[in-house]
């Protein structure tokens, strides 16, 4: 058997069939409050984002996944924690993993453009509902994949609740050359909670989102939660992404009924598109067995420069048609594959009965191994 | 010095002084009820029962375990957490162990024949004690082995407490072949709590035992602890096994005095009787070491397959003459070396002055590495 | 790429930029109280005081540290987290670590020579201040070092809070040969929180200390603090050490001020003598890098036996005017280079307007892989 280190341990059987990798992940930021007049003090911190440490092997045809976030309590600390194998052309997971339910969501938080998700994800419109327990298939072909998911809405760190939930993909690349790739991709899910309904961010299927001024200062208080509980929420999602040399942009719509007889219905948009221009020359792989688009290797010594820009939104539908949205410009630095610094200047806005607007500036520095 | 997988890791130098390993499981379950009249809405839901990351290894004649559970917080987490040497024929240990209390109890969790151990172990009669801070001594022969333990009271995860503790055990197979073994244990402890007991769960010599129907719904409220608070608890146990080419039979009878200068003294019983078949042929190892069963490696690629059922229970023998009691019936899937597959049907009753009965349906997936 | 196992698992690369290690320690403590009788009914027990995880490796000429403790809960378990390289002669790390505060806290906790620090540490002195989250900048010589660092004064494990502070050291050894070393280090300090600022021991710049007796009794209630908060702390140390052959001797002195609007000035004193003789013959490596000692290596089979004393004080130079000593005599024994275990006997004393004095004696059983 064969030992190696790319910073962090794989070891492979020589026959191929063991294996045992141990990586993991440091995100360290540093927020900065610009202009907090509207909301109060915003306290300037820095703050270990993500501290996950990862093991994943496989046995006899068989796989598994072990992946904890430090920043997170007990069982709080679950990411991905499955075991599967394949069904000819089809991977099968059982445990915790992400529902399918949109390109960025997918994407790995190593490879992220920017420091959060937009609203599209489970950062705002799928809030607490970024993971789920339950069976996970997937397959793809040269520029095609599907996936589709069957889970329990159980959140491991909160008491038991019942009710159940499904979310499929497929996305499809009609273009896809080492220059140019067009990317365009379809969700939709279902979350059905049974029984007693949970309410607050622990809800399965409500909705309470982050600050529009980012991660750092917490979640919005319940006056501007969007929507609390739901008793059946329907989402839908749209894709389309396009990459040429070092240029690329992506942008996602997701629409969410909420049906609930006690809050009553409400539907909630989300639309988000940001673009990047790899100064350095690189291009931005894309990932045909996930349909996502990945951080680049850096061609020289000095790295990879990338300049990058977002414009994200979320909205209700009916009254308090609160509207959250931000814009954020920022420069990422890929010193090396293990190596990136991430600077952003975000500007958020919350229109309700009086507008709230903040700006602030972040750093993130994160090493993955 | 050289590297190997089998899911999980291995380093040993060349000279064999000195090793590492890293391993885990994952054990994730499903509960559906089938009849929960008797005690109202039942959850149906998953569950992740064990995620264990395991540390072992040596050097220059000394051992050490760290063994954690994210499914526990904080220290909640330990498992095993030792460091040990031997002194001739004889294994020693200090840290966090387990007492030697039982064969099942002793038993891996990776091996045991149903999701979960009977009464007369740590899940019943002497819950939350299944592990201690101390001592801990083996040795074993050709068909023997002893095994004596001598700890504090601590219980890791909560405020310290006083007391001190011991737990003995023997085991003897009079016949013993590849063909068929016949296996004889005794196990004794005595735990004396010292300056203020705490009550409740965390009682270190109480009990509280898990609901009937399974961990899944969570332990018996107040009224059904069969005692609460001790200050000193006296154990016996006797162990019966039996394997027979692909038959393979196990009971445990212990019983255990409380006193009480408040509580009032009180006597509890458990035993239980669990068989299986592997219809595939396989033959269940003896561990010889430890003095348990351990899991069949499959023979055939579609793995090995084994019916099984147990009854079991737990009886005070003073008024309130409680009695739990259980019988399952369910199959094991040993897809390979790595991978199991449990599911059980199970029926608890609860005997007090109404009689409570439940069923449910379990699943069990599970990876060790 | 090559592994290795001396109890931990190390990988490198052939050509050396890439390498992973994981390792860990295990401190297993049990106190018997001696004399308890001021302090009422100190309770016996054993204690988990670390169980670490510590998992660091390079690539690319960077470098990461992940150290996570399991006596902590969630972040609360961060200890070093960082990731790292150098520019020129300067080693620069980006997340948490030690701010630069004195010869023994900078000593790893492996390699103390006592159980727990003396006062002139995080574990009086500087108490909640251990680990801080910044930049972090050092260099050496052959006889010399400097460090600098500049950070938040977040607490990862408590709320955000604002505020930044600053630590530098230097070291110096004027005789630096085989058999003896001469050494001479001063660290300088401010803390300055802003805004809102915390009190009780979650306070980045008050000071709360651990009883006399030892870690393992608590934290000293809220009266016999020294001072609670405040606005902007200072504090300077001065460190002398000397070695030669088998015997070994350090001080420490460190004087913190304190400024509060609310709770007035205050200044405290801390300082401490140690000193212990290498029975079997050893001697006390010095690390030119960090400016400080390290563990003997055991020439013998029998391993490396030390004898060792210290006294320890904290004191208030303004009402009340509390001073906290202790003495502690005990010895070593270093098994081999990865298990030893230390037996402490110690006397404490609280002068206050009663007096109060303890005695307890201690036993560490430590393996680090």
């Amino acid at each position: 058997d064969t030992a190696e280190s790319r910073g962090g341990i794989t070891v492979k059987s020589d026959d191929g069939r063991f294996e045992a990798k141990i990586g993991g992940r440091i995100h360290f930021d540093t927020y900065i409050p610009v202009d907090d007049d509207d909301v109060g003090d915003l306290t300037g911190q820095t703050n270990f984002r993500r501290t996950r440490l990862i093991l994943d092997g496989k046995a006899y045809g068989w796989a598994y996944k072990f992946e904890c976030d430090f920043t997170g309590t007990g069982t709080g600390c679950f990411r991905e924690m499955w075991l599967g194998s394949t069904l000819g052309p089809v991977n099968f997971r059982i445990g915790q993993a992400k529902p399918y339910r949109g390109m960025e969501e997918l994407t790995s938080s190593n490879e992220i453009l920017f420091m959060e998700r937009p609203f599209a994800t489970a950062s705002g419109i799928y809030s607490g509902n970024q993971y789920a327990q339950g069976v996970f298939l997937d397959s793809h072909g040269a520029n095609w994949t599907w996936a589709v998911s069957g889970y329990s809405l159980r959140n491991e760190e909160a008491p038991p609740t019942e009710g159940v939930g499904a979310a499929a993909r497929v996305t499809f690349a009609p273009v896809l050359n080492d220059e140019t790739v067009l990317h365009l991709g379809l969700s939709a899910s279902t979350d059905r909670p049974q029984g007693e309904q949970r309410d607050g961010s622990g809800n399965p299927t409500g909705i309470s989102v982050r600050d529009a001024s980012g991660r750092a200062f917490g979640r919005i208080s319940g006056g501007t939660r969007i929507a609390r509980t739901s008793d059946e929420r329907t989402g839908l999602g749209g894709e389309l992404a396009f990459r040429t040399g070092p240029f690329y942009a992506q942008g996602e719509y997701a629409k969410v009924d909420y049906k609930s007889d006690t809050a009553g219905d409400e539907s909630v948009d989300a639309y988000y598109l940001q673009a990047s221009w790899l100064l350095t020359g690189e291009t931005k792989p894309y990932d045909v067995k996930k349909g996502v688009f990945k951080s680049p290797k850096p061609k020289a010594a000095s790295g990879a420069w990338e300049l990058k820009a977002r414009y994200d939104v979320m909205e209700g539908e009916t009254a308090p048609n609160d509207k959250i949205s931000n814009w954020i410009v920022g420069m990422n630095w890929f010193v090396n594959p293990n190596v990136r610094f991430m600077l952003e200047y975000l500007s958020g806005k919350i229109e309700q009965t009086t507008d709230t607007e903040t700006q602030i500036l972040q750093l993130r520095s994160q090493f993955n191994f």
